[in-house]
C-alpha cells in the first residue's frame, strides 16, 4: 500500500500490529478515527494508554484491578472461601458473564505447557497453595480448557493441594447444550458417558 | 460483559466503537495490549494522537498530507496536467497501489447525494474548477464508484466544466478480470457491450 502521507502510514502500522487487524482493516479504521474530532481521538488514545499505565493485578487473585484489590475479591457479598481456578482474565470475564457464580478466583496466567516451555513456577501456583492454606479454603473449583494442558495442569495442582480439606472439582465436560451428539469427538462423548449424570439432578439444574 | 475492572471496561468500549469492531474483538484486542510494555502502548496511543492532531489536507487535492502540499502534488516527476478525480482518501491509496497512474489526484470527500444531503457545495467542486482553469489541466480522469451518485456527479461537473478546453474521461466500467459473464448484473453487461474495445487496443494493453 503506498501513503502520501508518513502520519498516516505510521498509524495503519501500528493498528496492523493488533491481532487478527490487517492492513486494510488498519486502514479502515485510522480513515474512521480521521474523521472524527481531534478530540475524540485524544480521548481514545488516552484512554488506551492510561488503561496500560494504570491497571493493576490483583494481590489476591491476579485478576485485572483498578487498585491493588479487585472488585470481586472486595466484594463482601461475594463468597471469599470458594475459589475458581482460570487461565486467564478472559476467562474470568466468560464466567462473570453467566451471572451464575459467586466465588472469587484465581487466575494462574496460563497453564503448564512443556512444549512451549512454560512449567508451574511461571504460573501462579504457588501463590494459590499460600492462599488456600492462609484462608482456609472450602471449594477449588478448576474452570480450564479441555485439552492436555489443562488437564495436567488440574492434576499438578490437586497433587501440590494433598493432604489439604479442601473440596477440589472441575466444570462438567460433555456435550454442549445445542450440540449434536453426532458430531462430537469421540473423546468429549466417552468422557459424558463416564460422567454421567442422574436425571434428577439434571432435571433440577435447568 | 462484566469487566472488574473501570479502566479495562472504557479501553473495551472505546476500540468497540470503530467500525466493524465488537466488543468481543475489542476485548481480544484490549488483552492484547494488555500483554505488552507500557512503552510500545504508549507509543501506539501517541502514534494516533499524533496522526489525528497532525495530519492536514492538501491544500491543492485535498488528499491527506504532512503539510500544507501533499507528496504526490510536491512531486515533479509526475504529471500535474492530468487530475484523476476520486471520492475519497481511500481511493488515492487504491489507485496508487496500481503503480499505474501517473498524475495527480483531486478528493471530493464524497459525490453528490440528495438523500444524504450532500449537494455540491459540500464537495470539493468549486475548488476542482477552480484548479483547472488556473493549472489549465489537460485531461480529467473521474475515478468514482459506478452507481447513480457517482454518474450525478460525473454528469455535474462535466456540465460545470463546459467550455474549458480540458478533455474529460472516467474510468472503463466492464466485466471485471477474472469475473464471468454469467454472474454479471444486466447493467454492467449491456455497458460493456455498448463501450466495447477493438481487439488490438485490449491486446496491446494487457
Amino acid at each position: 500500500m503506498q501513503f502520501s502521507s508518513a502520519l498516516l502510514e505510521n498509524a495503519v502500522n501500528e493498528f496492523a500490529k493488533l491481532p487478527g487487524i490487517g492492513k486494510k482493516t488498519a486502514l479502515r479504521l485510522v480513515l474512521h478515527l480521521l474523521k472524527q474530532d481531534t478530540g475524540e481521538v485524544t480521548h481514545f488514545s488516552d484512554i488506551i494508554a492510561k488503561m496500560r499505565s494504570e491497571i493493576k493485578f490483583c494481590q489476591r487473585c491476579f485478576n485485572v484491578a483498578d487498585g491493588d484489590i479487585c472488585s470481586i475479591c472486595a466484594n463482601s457479598m461475594r463468597k471469599q472461601e470458594i475459589i475458581c481456578v482460570v487461565e486467564t482474565i478472559r476467562d474470568v470475564i466468560a464466567i462473570e458473564s453467566t451471572q451464575q457464580f459467586n466465588g472469587t478466583y484465581h487466575v494462574l496466567g496460563g497453564v503448564i505447557s512443556p512444549l512451549d516451555g512454560i512449567g508451574p513456577d511461571q504460573l501462579n501456583i504457588e501463590s494459590l497453595a499460600n492462599r488456600i492454606k492462609k484462608e482456609q479454603t472450602q471449594e477449588l473449583i478448576f474452570a480450564l480448557n479441555p485439552n492436555i494442558q489443562g488437564d495436567t495442569t488440574i492434576y499438578y495442582i490437586q497433587k501440590k493441594l494433598q493432604g489439604l480439606s479442601c473440596r477440589i472439582t472441575t466444570i462438567a465436560r460433555g456435550i454442549a447444550f445445542g450440540g449434536e451428539l453426532e458430531y462430537a469427538d469421540e473423546m468429549t462423548l466417552a468422557r459424558s458417558l463416564q460422567n454421567r449424570l442422574p436425571v434428577e439432578s439434571y432435571v433440577n439444574s435447568r
